[in-house]
């Protein structure tokens, strides 16, 4: 019996590798999660992923003839046409042959892409930014990034370069950044930050979840930070409202540069809810101009299976327009 | 003697239009400029426009016939299609349908386009940004506006709102804006904000030109600072230092967010050279990652012109696809 087209799909975090066997209508068949051990090297992780692909692909006993091509989303700067990665900051990789790499180990036609933009084909696909032309998808997990579509390609500017929003300064006084700036959107909104910020919170607050949590010797984490605020804490709450009215003025700069017709909030602290995106959304208001307020700021709809599903499209587009190598 | 074919194109300000007869090689073979008085209202402002054309029509000798059609850029919100201007703040204008009374009034196609949009497709087709297809344009003048071009073509947003840069917050303790916020760029770095720092520091100096100036009783004036700034005054060249490192920083954002192939510097206070835009350029070093310093910053070629002159491409692009409702 001959096995229905299936596309893998892959939203290569800095942290968590995410996979997934994708139809042609977009169902994920099967899933699979893995860390990423970026200490082991770009050949150490790619090796890593082709293993992981392999073993989901007999998990679900399909033929290895089903599996039409690899989309992965990468958090970097891509060259799509070369499969190449230029330069991540946080996977610590410079010119990276991604593309080549795993259609070696895997033998299908292989889709690079930018992370962002790969989790905003997904959303434009099955999620929040559907019949929207020009999409930008803010992610927000261990770093702020922006993926673009315009006229719903994804848009990489030079050198694949653009959606770079993470290292904008929205704090001059801010804290220190890994890329040697000062207050920087991601040193002062992305996962690290919050959880630098509830663990000063928690040396410093007289009482609540995260200071007993600090006091029995356990690590003050932004998961921490968010589940802490869900449940009411006030200062986890305040440390979120912070966090969330920086991410307020990245949306701002955002709507203001681009004016898409939509802008989709992903990444995995949307999964913090209202404790962070009630004040971004607030300070998106008050520093957008009026007009701009028609923009429409949506959660992803995808949450964290946006990127394998979007990574997984880019096979799919390729299948349609004709452009795989082997066709199906 | 048939005359070869002209296209007009007119470059709208908040405070002077510039008009110019432009053939198909981008020649300028007529130009004329007049004050926009927006307090005579649109349908005032529009008639004068097609009257000042008339003129330059007549001044130049040629047949109405050899007029293929009028390009316009205005300091707005614009929808193309319909040639309709959405919404100006510095006109104060909302929903003037410009195309249809220029078409009523001359008798020609009209191509209606944001002003920086014009001035980036100037500069594309025969000045700073030759050979790029992603450009951004950053117009310095009156107000502060960015025209984008992806794929060679205008970028304009929902609603025409994209490029809006003049509104983002470069300081949160900075003056009043006209929008009703505090710090936004155009507050800080265009010439309203050149001149208003100027009159504070002539009253504050100690010495100096602009100190002369006000007190023989004179206006202190973005140009005046310029000229005072290049002459070497010490104050004056404070001033500009202060807001060339605040269009470093718009520079950076624009930077950040679409790495486009070039970024161009126009407006009228291009003219104030090295005293506004060496500061400018040692901000955005500072500011925009070191990847991103690849990015050219390059002044505007065409100065005063590439408003008229990309506004003159709308008509020739539109004869050239086919585009145009009465051909050549």
């Amino acid at each position: 019996m001959p096995s229905s087209p299936l596309a893998v799909g892959i939203d290569l975090g800095a942290t968590t590798a995410r996979l997934g066997l994708v139809t042609q209508d977009g169902t994920v068949v099967a899933a699979d999660r893995c860390p990423t051990e970026a200490t082991r090297g770009a050949s150490g992780v790619l090796r890593d992923l082709a293993a992981r692909v392999e073993a989901l692909i007999q998990r679900v006993g399909v033929t290895r003839a089903a599996i039409v091509g690899l989309g992965i989303g990468c958090p970097a700067a891509v060259d799509p046409q070369a499969g190449v990665v230029r330069y991540s900051a946080n996977l610590h990789w410079q010119d990276v042959g991604v593309g080549p790499a795993l259609e070696e180990l895997l033998g299908v036609p292989i889709f690079v892409q930018q992370d962002a933009a790969a989790a905003a084909l997904g959303e434009r696909w099955l999620g929040s930014a559907q019949h929207a032309d020009d999409v930008v998808l803010l992610s927000v997990g261990t770093g702020v990034g922006a993926g673009i579509l315009i006229g719903g390609k994804p848009y990489l500017g030079l050198h694949g370069l653009a959606g770079n929003i993470g290292h904008v300064c929205v704090n001059e006084e801010g804290p220190l950044c890994g890329c040697g700036r000062r207050g920087c959107l991601e040193a002062v909104a992305a996962g690290p930050a919050i959880a630098r910020a509830g663990r000063e919170a928690a040396l410093y607050g007289a009482g609540g979840m995260l200071v007993e949590h600090a006091r029995r010797g356990e690590e003050v984490t932004a998961y921490l930070v968010v589940e802490a605020a869900r449940a009411g804490d006030s200062l986890a709450r305040a440390v979120l409202d912070a966090c969330g009215r920086y991410l307020g003025q990245g949306i701002a700069l955002l709507a203001n540069v681009l004016a898409p017709q939509v802008i989709v909030i992903g990444g995995g602290l949307v999964a913090a809810g209202e404790c962070l995106l009630d004040p971004a959304y607030a300070a998106f208001r008050r520093a957008a101009l009026e007009g701009v307020h028609a923009i429409p700021i949506i959660e992803s709809q995808l949450r964290e299976s946006a990127g394998v599903v979007g990574a997984a499209s880019l096979v799919w587009t390729a299948a349609r327009t004709g452009a795989l190598p082997q066709g199906l």
